[in-house]
């Protein structure tokens, strides 16, 4: 169960209004990174979670914080909006390139679909998708899955920072920073604690019996490309981060194996094939008659 | 410039057709954690990146080999699709309860749109979106996003491997898996080397201004839900990952700020406000006029 | 501000798994009119919404409930898929009509992607969209579109109720059918509050100048198709909802007017135009040469 | 059977090109509540009615005139656009600042894609999608969402008629705002009418048995979020709207039910869950090994 | 305008009720190349055309037939659906593979969404998208389009010929299949018809001047992969069909040029870049600090 | 096998930064019509083919080159951002109007997603989705869907290329236009060399057997508009191009035949029908009662 209390966690409060760059807030609220994104897939990832106890606790704490960031994100936008311009019946644009830039530049759903208010998209208009989200039931993929949010999260937010200059909007941004360090930190915490508590380890998933992979090409780095530096780079040699081997440079790859010869499947499917010529084709018809009638 | 040579890493051919088990494959195929997202993600990334050298060349590397596993899961489905039957007008149906398990569990496109062949959709038929894919130009960020990926990718390939008894099946899943084993551990490599050679730390991303951060909120914990567990993890107490705090425990959250009042934007928005009584709305009415004729 | 507490709003476990139920009860889940809609469109009005007091506070109480009615069906999906078969590998389904039909039906990704967990999809696996919401900032109208997705809601629920026979599941079903029943017949009451309070009339929105309407089509009936009986109903005589004039019934559409001539944009578009003449061409070539070097 | 005519039910020509505008005016073509949503909407409506007569009449009759909608305005785009720019290369952005919002502010695809022609697309450029419609069978509800599209539509439009001066394109808008007027006006008559004939009633669905709904539960508004106010309007106190009972106030949500354990699927699914320790996992392997091979 | 007659342009009713059949004639109602896909694709072209007279007629003619094809399909699929089963409650399950089948195989939202009525979705339940249609404004490429949506359609609807043998149901895919086959002959009609009156040539757009394209490599077939047989072919030798030149084979590509060294961008987008040692950073911290206060 | 050369087949560096072009330039990188679509659509296709030799070679070798293309497009795209502006902190945009283009005219998530990297989205920055793509099987209908691409895609290159002046962009675009004219010449030449093999011929499909088509309305225009001027093209009259009849012209549609009558599927499914009065409703409840308990 959920309950909401009538405040925020930070204040989110523009110095002033500022349409262009509600726009651009809108890419952490409901992007591919946002909050909407982390806040649900923390959600489903406490439900659907096989462990009780800290990390279903820790799911559920982390998780419920982001549905109020959503709040707060989806707030401030709305301010950005407050007094936005409805439009250019006014002669404003011809004088003024600041109004120019803002006819251009806004979310026009902001006014025409949601009256000067917070729209769960990001800020090209693409409606929040529920593809976005991770939830394994694999821990260990899915705290992976959850740093990187965190840390994808961070980086646009920082980004965003630099595109205003407005206390208001960067105070709560360097809010939402801190608190994405400490979640790209904390869930770093919990994959070291997974392997800790002998629960997961690598390489992800750690039950499957590896024996029945393919042995001849484990640890290879296979060089599809011609660059000549690959070689050079921790992932080519020396020791596995799942502690297990060594890693092997191949140069080129390895001559595969012959395709397959292409399938031909039931004539019904009218794919175009070898097979029909004048004759051959009356016999099919005949046949096909036989067969569909 | 990328080039084809007519043969595949490794042999993709099943012992038996499996319409059903087609639909099953294509999650690997086309899915969020397929390998065309893994291909167009690493794609994307080596194209936009900012270093010439090793981890451009890593990227090119193993994104083309990706392209490879597309050909291979695109080649397997089309053989399991080669004897796919076409419909129930046969009686097959009333006698047979494989046939209709077959019925019900096959992607009905695999035969009405592409008469027998591999389709760039995932296991419930939804095409291959590249909203899925990240590349964010900050490599320490990308680097744990693919990770992730392949993560993912490898829980999928091992459910999928129980899934099937066929042997060529599994002979082509058990070299994907050795793969995903490499390749996870290969962007996990690439991390460290990123922290080795100077170009990325914790927290992502490194060179943002930390002062900048609100510094009372930073590595707490905070538990927005009653768990009473979340303190216990390595989350909670303890040095943070990135080496420059230690975590604190907030059992419950501070009490927060007022929410700000609503916005009251322009009239001719029509959002509901408190303004108009019938007089006001008279006058209004005049306003409106005055502004708009 | 969200806080979370380890408890269900009702008993939500079934009395036994049904992998092919869960699939079905993803509808009200991850659907247009499941609980992820309700709770989000009620969030993203009151984040927007123009009015404090008891407006606002209808949409944050009743908005939260539904974030817990997300879970709880979250929950009950995840328990239905507990002992979920993994798939064909066994030789069940030759001698089983039953486990046939759970292949063909469930939701593939339920075991793929989220290992026996809830998906935040539909029951044919559609990905939930922000597109489902609307926020518009009129309340009068917002209102319409809660009663109705309450009005959807309970009419697919009822329909669920009747594929189960599992008390379990048809428990958590007659809860959420009760609170679908009050909720439809809030928003109702919240419309007819806002008429008393003098905030919003009909029609929406209600303090758009009206004169600046097209007098000759109002609340004309314009028949359109050739059915008799369309002239019988209230929406063709008699007073009109907004109580502002009479319907009368049109049987057949006026005469409209000419389309407007075809448009001719500039060369350069290379649309298909009359103009063209091998003579032209050449004289059009020389212009564009001239314009584009 | 459709028929069409080369008129238009009303003149839909601009007083001049403007490319800005034709942006705009695509939400109420292609948008969540645009022309074509009710076209479609009431189009599969009709196919599916389960009744004769004069509510099939009027789906029919409605859903004709609205394909008639979608051809004025997307003729009205074409010719917003018919001038259009082509871009940059000549010199005109550095001295006109209109220049420059037309060059930030238009739908890039009207000129790239179309031509300079309609698109079926938002303001924003999302693609129609059928996922906006609803078509139920049940006409309470559907006649609910019906109103609610129509004030959707008479809101956006309204919007859009400020966005302007144009008298030709504020000529068109007038004209859609009175049959918007009109429509929204039958939807709720038509809802009158389906209770006169005593065919549905609230809640909606009527006919299930409402006595299978959780009782104790029924009617009550339970307040989730800390507003004081929510208790003072007609949904917490008086009779109900469907004349069955009297709303109730819960100021506070009863205390819930504990959740139920985690579950724990079948370990081939590889979630994480708290048996494996190195013992176990070893005697799992072994347990894997019997079962897939 | 648009006018509606309640009739069929032919019978449109199924001998029996076939739920999983009706979920596969989805496909042709609203697929990738279903009949609402050319209903709005002639219909978009006809209002964008640039040509008065026989072009715009026939866009119009064709396009408008096509709406009446989207209801006789949805007529039907109600139809088929009429006495869908509600589920699996009864134990027909357990002793019958047709029912079993059945439940694997419909379209569930059928019955939970549309209560037994036809949706405006694909096969797989995908819903319809505007972005499977194509209106550019150069008729040449657009009556391609045409003609192939028009095979591709006929292709389908052959395909699902074999999947029925319901009499109802053939009666009207054999009619589809007779209009199919004249409108992909009618639009090749048209291309001819487009050359003749010299309005476009080949290739298309006919009147972009060609010697800007790149000389050096028009008209070669170069072969990316080690086939090699596509030399063999009419693509790779003899002349062109725009009757300009004459393929010639490359059999190898040429070299190409290197690529441009990586971009570095603005370091305020916290890409992974070279410069950054230790003393750079602070230096560059400094330099951030002074750019952003 | 995919194997990568890190050389581009074409030079592609822009002699300057133009973020606001870089957008334009998406589409034809990630649109409907865009590289990635022509890449994946003959990749699809050559894994389908149910032909070796010439076909499948071909298929291959254009396909492999596209992929080439995708990647000249991020390339140039990126470079184009390379000194894309952060936002509007400095007050650049007061004092110039060019730099208000700038800001509106941008992909935002150019910004904040990719950090002045290329995306895989159009232009109006929706993702690239793999419904765009086409592969029946049926390479007559697959070859026209081939050319129409081609020739949509150089549409959109000749349209971008009057968008910009800068010289090292338009030398890549005039590349990128001599390959799409060999390419729309070679699908072309390959239709014409599928029907000299004796493989297809037209009507696609061409082994449906015709005599189960409506023999009545094959070859018949039927003019649905009133248009007067359809009967002068030549898809009215005289031969049809499939060589197998002459069209005719209809100048009204013939009368059709009568809708069949609605649909009344089982009660549970709560749609609404003319059979409830009080008093049936209640023996409705009674039944439904003996039904479901």
């Amino acid at each position: 169960m959920f309950f909401h209390r009538q405040e925020l966690q930070h204040k989110a409060s523009p110095d002033r209004p500022d349409a262009v760059y509600a726009r651009k807030l809108q890419e952490v609220l409901g992007g591919q990174y946002g909050e909407i994104t982390v806040a649900m897939q923390y959600g489903f990832q406490s439900w659907n979670v096989h462990l009780p106890g800290k990390y279903r606790d820790l799911l559920f704490g982390i998780g419920t914080e982001e549905f109020g960031h959503v709040e707060m994100l989806a707030t401030m936008i709305a301010q950005l909006l407050g007094d936005a311009p409805l439009g250019i019946t006014d002669d404003a644009v011809q004088d003024d390139p600041t109004v120019a830039a803002v006819i251009g530049g806004t979310d026009i759903q902001h006014a025409i679909v949601a009256g000067a208010g917070a729209r769960p998209v990001d800020s090209m208009g693409n409606p929040w998708m529920a593809s976005y989200i991770t939830a394994s039931g694999n821990l260990m993929a899915d705290f992976h899955a959850n740093a990187n949010a965190e840390m994808q999260g961070r980086v646009q937010v920082a980004r965003l920072y630099h595109m205003t200059d407005d206390h208001g909007v960067r105070d709560l941004l360097g809010f939402l920073l801190a608190r994405d360090t400490v979640h790209q930190n904390q869930w770093l915490a919990a994959i070291e604690q997974l392997k800790e508590d002998g629960l997961e380890q690598l390489p992800v998933p750690s039950n499957f019996p590896q024996r029945k992979e393919e042995q001849s090409v484990k640890y290879e780095y296979i060089n599809f490309s011609d660059g000549q530096h690959a070689g050079d780079g921790r992932w080519a040699h020396g020791p596995t981060p799942d502690g297990q081997d060594e890693f092997t440079y191949v140069a080129e790859p390895d001559s595969g194996v012959a395709m397959p010869p292409p399938t031909r499947p039931d004539a019904r499917f009218y794919g175009t094939t070898d097979m029909p010529n004048p004759v051959e084709k009356v016999a099919g018809e005949v046949q096909d008659k036989l067969k569909t009638e």
